[in-house]
């Protein structure tokens, strides 16, 4: 399949166009460049275009007229199209710890089109609480809960302990797809797609990359003569 | 550089492999194969033999001894010495809205030597706050509560609106790194990494890569003659 091959880092711009051509429109601008989508998205226009091949198989490629832009209505069709965004996913969420708490109310995922539909807890003291319209249910009623909202995207913010287990569970139940907040490798059938955010692992690349950016910063300075070292602000 | 070519994907499964020496090491188990280092990464044995092949320009290489494995404790040491996991680093927080505020609770960041130490935020009712043991300050306090704490790393959770205007003083003010949660991509004065955690765009990616593993279990089963179509699950 063509389709596999697409990156990450190229789905992940796609997102921003999206974004940038939808302000766009609010704004009612009829076309765009493939210069300033680069600008909103941090790369060259070169890289645009790239981005917009990976849809060619699919008989969304869609080049724009030269010396005019893209036509951003039609732009933006293809692109949701592509990225199946254009009906609601309706999503459920499982742990409601602190950081489960906040997932439950972060915006940009309505923003998306993902609608949290339930929130699922073990803890009896959360039971029963509505969070924006979800309710909290306990962990046993899981499948129940599942066939009546149709959710196929859970989000899994539980202690790591537990991740394991609970995504069997969500798995078993007909879940097709895991936004996995717990810091744990899951292992899972085939049929089920993970994609793990491990925030202190975040942290640790920043902090790694910043180490370094301060370290070759340095290893230049070293490597200067004296009198550019002088010069260097 | 060599230091510059290690993929974000390797210096993630480093922090996965310190994570898990750290719990073998609590179990007083003295020796590890790559193998069991692979099974905690989901990965195979030789691309763990691969990531520490990273380390060898650092004199930190240790392959350790064929038929016996890696001495733990020695591992360890040479990859939280590589990371720059062996000492504290001190990070402030932006924005304490329903995501910072979780964030300045998730107990990850402190577990690998993040400690927060200040939070900022342009609300009124919120300044003066105590979260954790730190304090919320006025945006404006931003110079001097960095220059008594001596942060170099801030995590950004503002709206996207004023993420870029926060960011260029946190850049002022002396931050080198940045964990950034806002849904803008921030142009910055080089010298400040920036790494962004876009939670909407990971839940795009997420249900993009399921609806492609659904096209691809789907059109497998199409390609499959009659009766092979009919044995399938």
């Amino acid at each position: 399949m063509a389709a596999s091959v697409v990156p990450d880092e190229t789905v992940g711009r796609l997102v921003t166009y999206v974004d940038y051509l939808e302000r766009l429109l609010d704004q009612e601008v009829a076309t765009v460049s493939s210069r300033e989508l680069a600008a909103a998205a941090g790369v060259n226009a070169a890289q645009v275009r790239k981005d917009f091949s990976y849809l060619v198989p699919y008989r969304l490629g869609y080049f724009g007229t030269p010396g005019v832009g893209y036509e951003v209505r039609r732009l933006l069709y293809q692109l949701t199209r592509f990225l199946g965004v254009t009906h609601e996913r309706r999503v459920v969420l499982v742990g409601y710890g602190s950081l489960g708490a906040a997932l439950a109310r972060y915006r940009g995922f309505a923003a998306r089109n993902f609608n949290m539909v339930a929130v699922f807890d073990v803890d009896p003291a959360k039971i029963g609480k509505k969070v924006d319209g979800a309710l909290v249910h306990g962990i046993d009623r899981l499948g129940e809960v599942l066939a009546q909202t149709g959710a196929e995207i859970a989000i899994l913010a539980t202690p790591a302990s537990s991740a394991q287990s609970v995504a069997e569970k969500l798995a078993q139940a007909g879940i097709r797809a895991i936004l996995n907040f717990a810091p744990v490798v899951l292992s899972l059938p085939r049929g089920v797609t993970v994609r793990q955010v491990d925030l202190s692992r975040e942290m640790q690349l920043l902090a790694f990359r910043a180490m370094q950016d301060g370290e070759s910063a340095r290893a230049h300075h070293d490597s200067l003569p004296e009198e550019e070292r002088q010069r260097e602000p």
